[in-house]
């Protein structure tokens, strides 16, 4: 791509190509429609991206982004204490917050324990959190991780060193809001027979 | 999503969820995935739009994109004369661009003609192909626009206008290189049956 467009062009179509979910088609349909819109989107997206490039960080607390040391949820006065909802991911206690319906507190692991990987706690704020449940008197940790191997894994390991200091409990497994039987795989099938409940 | 991030990020997430082929959910991992990266991904990108957004331009000539008012490609001595290639879009061009086949100089129409949208000749810069074609002595018009209703609608039309004035071409029709023949649609078929070639 010598001739057809200019350097800066070109780095940013290549570094767009970079992001989840985009490849170097979708990255240049973004960067002609941003090119298009520039002074609508690509101007605008600039001064945020250099904004939050600044301002940016993690929670001390609780592993959450913001731009604060304390995350909004951390400081709020409002969430219940006591309650820690221990999740994987940033993007996993945004999706748990869209809910609305948790109004404890969030521990964010960083990832999962993987042996291969050579994860291990330490890599993980798992210690921070066993630190939180005394420091901050919390009685009931919900483990809201992935229904995958290393996120069950990881419960189970942090299970085992909360054991018998705080309530402890998961996310309940079974069939999704409009899922059909017939395009679920047999674990979720097995899990929500299982779990039955009675009406 | 009030709590969980500070309103910069929230802003960031909005705004890249306006682009092609993004939406919340890949916004969302996009933004997380770029504050992790700040120093290799968030600031460069921030720096480069910033500086696209300054120097980006359209080719007076041609419509291409670029960094200067006439194009790499209409500025290159290499590049044929005496030979225009028409597509539809910037993007088009790109990829026409990326085979590397053809040596001549492009027209980007900026659309198609369109009743419905009220798109005519004059807002599709086929006044300016018409001057383009007398004033560089273009003996050769390669009409490679989209395959779709709108796109050939348009080469009829620029054909007409230019008609008896320079040799005109159109891309071939027929099975993509590796199509395979029951996934392509009867109007594809049928166009390579009627232009198959003795072997």
């Amino acid at each position: 791509m010598s001739e057809h467009s200019s350097q800066d062009i070109d780095a940013l179509i290549e570094m767009m190509a970079k992001l989840p979910g985009l490849g170097p088609r979708s990255a240049r349909r973004a960067v002609l429609h941003m090119i298009r819109k520039r002074a609508l989107l690509l101007t605008p997206l600039a001064d945020l991206m250099q904004s939050v490039a600044v301002s940016a960080r993690e929670c001390l607390n609780c592993g959450n982004i913001g731009t604060s040391d304390i995350c909004g949820i951390c400081a709020s006065e409002k969430r219940a204490t006591g309650m820690l909802c221990v999740v994987e991911d940033v993007a996993d206690l945004w999706a748990m917050e869209r809910t609305g319906v948790f109004k404890g507190r969030y521990h964010v692991l960083g990832g999962t324990l993987s042996a291969l990987d050579s994860v291990g706690p330490e890599q993980l704020r798992i210690p921070k959190l066993i630190d939180r449940v005394d420091s901050e008197g919390i009685s009931e940790v919900i483990l809201a991780l992935n229904a995958t191997v290393d996120g069950q894994t990881t419960a189970h390991y942090i299970a085992d060193q909360l054991e018998g200091r705080v309530q402890l409990s998961s996310l309940a497994q079974g069939v999704p809001i409009g899922g059909e039987l017939d395009y679920l795989d047999e674990g979720t099938i097995t899990a929500a027979l299982n779990a039955r409940k009675q009406i």
